[in-house]
């Protein structure tokens, strides 16, 4: 047994989903405690509970105002807290739940997505004395009008972060349904290999395209903060991946890892007159809109007309389409058009940053696979290519394989 | 339109059972605030929500601690409530929800089944200033260690009649799915007349007899501070029946009404030694196993033995056929014998105190119908019979036409 250690656990929907997961949860939790740690535990609704708030208030209502979906939303938190102290009380530990306001999230009043102002954690610090583990709901807080709040979805990580980062936790473990973060998605390529470490950067690449890992807003936090993750099975309860600041005496991988994302649609505007403004003005238009335009490519003027490309989730086609047609005439485009048949595929690596070539690799890969490019972005870390979604998977195996990540990562010399 | 008045509206889960019912509810608080009136909604959880959250603790966990109990349960009436603004809001009217703590409910430590200790509800107050509805989860408070509290079922009546007493309302209205209280079960004897009033004892009586009204707690704190309750309906919105203080002055009617219960078994326990302690002996052993004794009744003692009958919910019989039977030999007793085939019916009036005669004729009456009686128990304002439970509805129609009730109440000269 080891020093006594101050972990922060997180436990999602899914590894709490029914009865028989709760126990499971509690057992774990009991494990940790019986090992000599002291346990904070943040967690969320169960299953599908969130989506169930949401859609009972659809049905009960047209306008919602963002209060009172918050006291809503944040019921199945509740809900999920105190059931699993009572299962943890069940193995012979005592647990004390804690709502946002009780753990001390203080926030703003932005109701539906509120921002943290202020942890101050001082009853789950009374509780662990006290020798109790400290259940906290997730992705909730108060705010300065003593009104519930709710951080938005996906907040129960960025409340395992801060409260860890508040109680200078010696680790803050997420735990979900996989069992780490991967080079690729292993249904797509079965020797995708479960990494040891990656860096907040590479991660956020990562979670940016398709990576179903934790919140961004989570990892920028503990980027921010300094606060290492730990990415774990709440299934299997083995090691997963180390999530940590990338550091100059640290080996940089070039390449790490592989994603991909399906859920996207391409828009190509053609015949864009080259004036300033005309980007301006269209992407506006789509913002008022609540679009999520992600990737936006323009190529180069051609006697001064040009083409601009984005995507947007598969969901929003239509409605992107729509108001690109209207603003044709304003900026003088010739046409407009969807494809909704496409997918992106991305390299990731700090190592690429000082490693050129990668790109190139990347080209040439799918060059010799037949596999058309449609679109390119690039950032310091990250080669992403938009693909026919026929040739995604192909291109996944096709980079993993090329860049040898099922045998361990390649360092930069 | 008459002056402006301040109502408690409380309604129950069925009222609000789902999100057609949650719509209704909303506008009539929306037509009565456009009335002119200060509308406060008290609401319990939605239908048999927490009926599903006990049966989800109770896969979870066998030790259930009751702190994370009230945890819970209070999070029936946090979605409920939030649900019910959400759709007051649609209809162009400001509504604020408050939990129980938010209300202002400080409550002492009594997990499960907390007393009220003091209401401070300047949170409505204020919500009413700014001229919007308040609408606070029922049944709910906060503990001196800031700890969620529960007062258990039928609370929401509780918050109700607290709240209408700590904010002086003119009103406090207990919407539920009948339309008032009425002389009789008017499933039994279609002609049952609703009463337009009816006195605190009156009620007291009926309710501990099986008529399906308020808690009794909260008519016994309605009483205690003086508010009126107005019984009511969520369907038909129709005036129903005023429950108030028995003043001198009022008009007293000699039996208000017939109330029954087929939901009791009777246990004998025939040739009981008659000496003191041993009625003692038995009833501790029985409260120790939380039976719920009701009636009680004893003969005189005939040549040193006695026979003691008492009354138990159906679902208690057997356990308490059990422990008279593991006394049978302390208490010198020589038979134990259960009959679940038994029910009660009861007269009740605030004016059969100075009129003697009503036990008489309800004796009489039942045996011109050829019902025996087993057992008879009497307070000053109600008689009991124990008949089996084959005759009962004959005993209620019978006793409800021998009083007149259908034409209305005969008052004390």
């Amino acid at each position: 047994m080891g020093p006594v250690a101050l972990l922060v656990q997180k436990f999602g929907g899914t590894s709490v989903g029914d009865p028989e997961r709760m126990r499971a949860v509690a057992a774990h939790v009991a494990r940790t405690v019986r090992d000599g740690n002291q346990v904070v535990v943040v967690i969320s609704a169960m299953g599908k509970e969130t989506d169930d708030l949401l859609r009972i208030a659809a049905e009960v209502s047209e306008t919602r105002p963002g209060r009172e979906m918050d006291m809503l939303v944040t019921a199945g938190e509740r809900k999920a807290m105190a059931l699993l102290c009572m299962a943890i009380a069940d193995t012979g530990i005592e647990a004390e739940s804690f709502t946002g306001s009780q753990a001390g999230f203080l926030t703003d009043s932005t109701y539906r997505n509120a921002k943290i102002v202020d942890v101050k954690p001082s009853r789950v610090v009374e509780a662990l004395a006290a020798g109790r583990v400290a259940v906290v709901g997730g992705a909730q807080g108060v705010s300065p009008e003593a009104n519930v709040t709710f951080l938005g979805r996906g907040g129960s990580d960025t409340t395992a972060v801060a409260l860890a980062h508040a109680l200078g936790a010696d680790s803050c473990e997420l735990y979900t349904d996989v069992t780490g973060v991967f080079t690729t998605d292993p249904r797509i390529v079965p020797n995708a290999r479960k990494m040891e470490k990656i860096s907040f950067d590479e991660l956020l690449e990562m979670t940016a395209n398709g990576c179903p890992k934790p919140a961004m807003r989570s990892v920028e936090f503990a980027r921010t903060h300094g606060v290492d993750l730990h990415v774990r099975s709440a299934f299997t309860w083995e090691t997963g991946t180390i999530v940590t600041k990338e550091d100059d005496t640290m080996e940089q991988a070039i390449v790490s890892a592989v994603v991909h994302d399906a859920d996207e649609a391409k828009v190509t505007i053609g015949g864009v007159a080259d004036r300033p403004g005309i980007a301006a003005l269209m992407f506006r238009a789509l913002a008022d809109s609540n679009i999520n335009v992600d990737l936006i490519v323009q190529n180069t003027s051609d006697h001064g007309v040009t083409d601009i490309s984005f995507t947007v989730p598969h969901s929003e086609l239509d409605a992107a389409l729509a108001i690109c047609e209207q603003h044709t005439a304003d900026i003088g485009a010739t046409r407009v058009k969807g494809d909704p048949a496409i997918a992106r595929v991305s390299v990731v690596g700090a190592g690429m940053k000082s490693h050129p070539g990668v790109a190139a690799t990347v080209f040439e890969t799918l060059a010799a696979n037949d596999i058309n490019i449609e679109m390119i972005a690039t950032s310091a870390i990250r080669v992403s290519c938009v693909v026919a979604e026929a040739d995604v998977q192909r291109a996944v195996v096709a980079l993993h394989d090329a860049f040898g990540l099922a045998d361990g990562p390649v360092y930069v010399d």
